[in-house]
């Protein structure tokens, strides 16, 4: 295993100490319980958004705490959940007095946990909502969860609610934004390699040298097939089909297309894949109006893509307009 | 050879209309010759910046291209130089009537196809300067360098100098606010692996499973010595060493400071190099008042990071906070 890192069992506090240091106009560092909250808060009268999951998947969510988006992350080791005191704490710290809202991947361990911390903070006198998130149409039940994954629309879901959050509208309303992003998005991955967990020191699963699999989960949790490697264009064609197939997404939709990279994939091959998706989408007589291509939600070193499509409508593409301040996602300020 | 490719020989044009694609906000993409412009080339009265150099570093150059930054990109084959007609066929388009600024990495390819189009240009009455990127401090001479490499420092010339051309300054002033960086700005990188060029379909070198190269060239040109793998604490002091010692930087001095990603890989590991960088730096009482972390100068997937240090003054750090509009940097706006 060669990694940049130090103590395996050290590497979250780490990159949060790294975090901490690099990003100090933007954001404040909780340790013990952990969590990274935004610089200014909590926001009078703001709903507070709070998200969190195992690390291994930067820049989501630490790299999204900031105005805009994201009030407060709570990373969990890697690849597995946070406490419900993480949650908690982060909770309180973000509470402007309008309540908090808790985004959340849907995963056994991260909703269980968010659940408690909800009931705890209830019992506090916060008032919490939460919303999970779950777009990937690779399978129905998997490794870790009931139901379909959490994965790519959460970064969508997150800037969205995030700008109707800043608009100062209620608990219920950026709730119901959120749920709206999760019911209009799908999304689908696939991985040419591996990612090895620092802790467990080996790949968490193998593929031959000519071999990908379809449907990944952002965990290595297993797809939908292993097929023999083939061309970038056959590739996003077995993401894009049951994608568009699932909504489903028509002609005349207007979607914003993100393209993501798993980890170790170069940007170079983000780019291929989306003009092949352009060229699907155009097909379809679905239009592109807006796009996101980078490694925003990610597996470690893990080399592969997967797309999401969100249906867009006048709400939700000024939304996603409106100006963010974060590590990871930043324009209009 | 695992890629999100189609053939190997279409990956940069397909790259290319991928980047077309996603951003008609801020580019036009041209081809035959190849060159990524701004959407509003040419600025009436502004210098026009053109960069460019061998495919397989994205984001740069062409993620750099918008208002702020560079004017034009011209993307050679991978780690390939790009043609003089490219650059001269890219400095026509951006002329705006105050000159154009060639930032040019120091590659024996490189320089030479950009003097050459230089002179070309000249010919057709345009007022062209030139400005080279030398800044790794790994070794003198390399594979395809006279004196020293250009590599991160090119990312933060490209954006300073931007900065300063968007303010309408002269084509002197602004080719010597590049000189400035270039003067102030030390690199030095590292790779865990290699990559895999994909007309060659095979690793550019190889390293054992636990050896590393430090002082390696963004194309893998030899560093400076191949270890033992070693804990990033040690890795970040064996970069950061011969780079203070280098300008040398000195305790008082401000500095900007850049952990680059070689392309795969992970973010977490990155913050966990920033944190290591930082504490190097405090000890020896250099204060970072800027950062960047991410990858912005890489080497198609191949897992390391290099680090890079900028000595800021007042103008320079000015220039840095001066808006942004790339598909790769943007705040500000």
């Amino acid at each position: 295993m060669k990694k940049l890192i130090n103590k395996p069992e050290d590497v979250v506090i780490e990159a949060m100490r790294g975090i901490e240091a690099a990003h100090r106009d933007l954001v404040r560092v909780h340790y013990n319980p952990n969590y990274i909250v935004r610089a200014d808060a909590p926001v009078p009268g703001k709903v507070g958004l709070v998200s969190g999951g195992g690390s291994g998947h930067e820049p989501m969510h630490g790299g999204f705490v900031g105005m805009g988006m994201l009030d407060a992350a709570c990373p969990g080791p890697v690849f597995t959940s946070p406490t419900p005191e993480q949650m908690l704490e982060a909770s309180k710290a973000v509470n402007g007095g309008a309540g908090v809202l808790h985004i959340v991947k849907n995963y056994t361990g991260d909703t269980m946990n968010f659940e408690m911390a909800a009931e705890l903070a209830r019992m506090e006198g916060l008032e919490v909502a939460q919303v999970v998130i779950a777009d990937d149409v690779a399978v129905q039940d998997s490794l870790y969860t009931v139901g379909r994954r959490g994965v790519g629309v959460t970064v969508l879901a997150e800037k969205i609610a995030g700008a109707a959050a800043e608009q100062k509208r209620s608990l219920t309303e950026v709730a119901e934004i959120a749920r709206k992003v999760n019911a209009y998005g799908r999304s689908m991955g696939m991985a040419l390699t591996s990612c090895t967990v620092p802790h467990r020191g080996e790949p968490t699963f193998s593929l031959g040298e000519d071999e990908i699999e379809i449907g990944i989960g952002i965990h290595g949790e297993p797809g939908r097939r292993r097929v023999p490697m083939a061309s970038a264009r056959d590739i996003v064609g077995m993401l894009a089909e049951p994608i568009i197939k699932d909504l489903p997404f028509k002609a005349g939709d207007e979607v914003l297309a993100f393209v993501n990279g798993m980890g170790g994939t170069p940007q170079i091959e983000l780019y291929v894949v989306y003009n092949e998706l352009a060229q699907i989408l155009n097909g379809c007589g679905i239009k592109i109006t807006r796009s996101l291509v980078g490694s925003y939600i990610t597996s470690l070193e893990m080399q592969g893509c997967s797309i999401t499509l969100l249906k867009l409508d006048d709400e939700l593409t000024r939304l996603w307009d409106a100006p963010v301040k974060t590590a990871a996602l930043r324009w209009g300020i």
